[in-house]
């Protein structure tokens, strides 16, 4: 394979500070024996310190910004360029594992890290951000870290409230910041280039591939429907079968049906019946009703529209051949991102020479390059994690996978320096 | 059609006053507005005291049994012969319908004012039951007052408590009954040589075939199984549909095969999947536990058994295709009750004189008469009713319906008096 700019020890204590910091950030939790760190909250705002350390220690200039971003930055040596922003966020689910978004930040200041251990500038800055709030734990509303960089939080986000009655503006007042000033944390389409994030996969496809990393082509769209099959409710014993307008036998024919329509659709895409209420609900009663939700993903926002007119058309004929009546409402509906061409040519280079082929993934998960994409062109490097499982303490990647995504990373930093020089 | 002993005049004026005999006991019940009337209320007893009225006005001597039944008795010119038994129940379900149980007993007491009427006296005696809990209502358990006929109640019935915590023996006392002679509602075998049943269908096919009256084949058997279809949870978003192992996708395709594997194992069984709750129950996780109920039921108990067969070989056929484990537990069985060929042909041929055609029926609800078959053989006799609604405040028959089912009920018990005699 090609030469690659890190040599593989120092990728490997790189990787081993990086496993570490997880571990220490994982301690840093509302809940004794487990990790959740939601926005604004003190968990927050000390996670956010430890990391500025980090920061510091390899030369940057940390600040706090007015959404509750983590800011850093190593100057370069034009200060008109625009800056390379690395990052990823730094809060987390209720009972999550280490890695989702804190890798991220951790290996961007890797990427930091050396720059400053081998007394290196670049032309442009780079700028690691440890974005504020991702998931949307706490507020319901999620990436409001990385829409406060990029201005676009709605007028009534303030007034969301959180479980214990808290609004956004309360809480960023509690940690020291000012509801009115969160205008300023919006940062200039000219103060960046590109935004580059690694993260964990949360998928099965790396490892089911064998690869530790993999170059994301687009951040899936999804739609999220409330759906409804209306039969009639009857007595389980006296009705014969060919009488019945049985709702739940009507949409189990349609679930049936539905992985092979979003086969037929094409790849990339998924389409998912999560929750089933099935009413009366009785053992010795025919259901009159039912009640789903269906969630539909995929990487290009015509084809998943596509896809959801083929699955509804299917819910509508299936219900009028078994005498029931089907109807569907959209709750939630978020496009998709695609990724930089140019960028995921970068990333792409740098996997194959970091371990030879360099497959391309789209993401089922939300991250802050949604947000971001708007102003700054994104890229994304997936790493393999253990099983595809995320949100879950058993969430795990390995020191040698984490070692190859630094030396990935930092490679398409140095290219993309290169390029824009 | 053949010449039938009671004349169309008369019937219809004993329809019109069972349709208001009716309304009348639908008034008591214990709660204004609806009609709930469960086993030993006040209710209960003050119906019982008001079809005594009727039972008297109509010569018969009546008596409220050990176990809370109506008995009435008009008496033959042949003491040793044994009766012949008509009835049906007086308890209902909550919200009930005012049809279920109380026509047959009150068509009952048609058939023995026919005979008073007309100062006739059979052979034999006949006796009217106004069973005390067919539905099973207040204590869970069913059927208590003609198994107490039947005398095969079990040991443990007497603790059994209801919603208020008050045990079956106390409301016995409570309703001036002693729990210690419960024994003595039991009826010798040869007290009967027949039991006699009207009932309405609770279910549509007499309605579809437009005809008023129909005769049961048989009482359909039951069984009741709680099954699971475990699978894997998982992020809906990241995981792809090939690597998916769905509980409730997987259900879906099993329930979808329910109806043609009921219908290949042939006609008068049915099955339901009438619950299911689906685990965790999110819009964006994959179903990891489907669990769901199972009931089927048919008039013949090897027949169900290999359906049930058929129907539990598919789910684990299904769900090991789809790397998913179903398993099922049986929790409530009930055999099914054929009925008496002589009385089934006795009915027909009474029905047929009345509607001219005699269609056969199995039921799909369970009746007295599956307590009372062990000791003697059973008849029944079914009337449509509007749109198979049984259980209902809609619950409804019409009063020309009500004639001719008056008209064949009383030509079979003279019929049977004849073949006896």
């Amino acid at each position: 394979m090609a030469e690659l700019r890190i040599p593989a020890e120092l990728a490997d204590s790189a990787a081993l500070r990086v496993m570490a910091r997880c571990d220490a950030l994982a301690e840093i939790s509302a809940t004794p024996g487990e990790l959740t760190r939601v926005y604004l909250s003190p968990e927050h705002l000390r996670a956010n310190q430890r990391v500025g350390d980090w920061m510091r220690a390899v030369g940057m200039r940390v600040w706090q910004d007015e959404v509750g971003n983590l800011c850093g930055r190593y100057e370069g040596l034009q200060p008109e360029l625009p800056a390379i922003l690395l990052g990823s966020h730094l809060d987390t689910v209720r009972n999550a594992g280490r890695y989702d978004g804190m890798l991220g930040v951790l290996t961007a200041i890797e990427a930091v890290h050396y720059l400053h251990q081998h007394r290196l500038r670049l032309p442009m800055a780079i700028e690691v951000i440890g974005f504020a709030d991702e998931e949307g734990t706490r507020f319901g509303i999620a990436l409001l870290g990385s829409r406060g960089i990029a201005g676009t939080w709605p007028a009534d986000w303030l007034e969301r409230r959180d479980a214990g009655g808290i609004s956004v503006g309360q809480a960023l007042r509690q940690a020291g910041l000012d509801p009115k000033h969160i205008g300023r944390a919006k940062r200039d389409k000219a103060a960046f280039s590109a935004y580059l994030e690694l993260h964990i996969e949360q998928g099965p496809i790396l490892e089911n591939a064998g690869l530790a990393l993999g170059v994301v082509s687009a951040i899936n769209g999804a739609r999220r429907l409330n759906c409804r099959f209306d039969g009639e409710a009857g007595h389980a014993g006296t009705v014969p079968m060919a009488h019945r307008k049985d709702a739940l036998n009507t949409a189990a024919r349609w679930m049936a049906r539905v992985n092979g329509i979003v086969a037929a659709h094409g790849p990339d895409m998924v389409a998912t019946v999560g929750s089933l209420q099935c009413l009366p609900g009785a053992v010795n009663v025919i259901p009159g009703e039912v009640r789903l939700t269906l969630d539909v993903r995929g990487p290009d926002d015509r084809a998943l529209a596509a896809l959801l007119t083929s699955l509804l058309g299917c819910a509508d004929d299936i219900a009028g051949q078994h005498d029931c009546v089907f109807s569907a409402e959209e709750f939630y509906r978020i496009d998709a991102t695609p990724c930089d061409e140019r960028l995921r040519s970068l990333l792409a280079h740098s996997v194959r020479k970091v371990q030879g082929a360099s497959p391309v993934l789209t993401s089922g998960a939300g991250h802050d390059a949604i947000a971001l994409a708007p102003c700054w062109p994104v890229g994304m490097l997936f790493v393999r994690c253990d099983r595809g499982i995320s949100h879950h303490p058993d969430e795990a990647v390995t020191t040698p996978d984490v070692a190859a995504a630094i030396r990935a990373y930092l490679e398409a930093v140095l290219a993309l320096a290169q390029a824009q020089r």
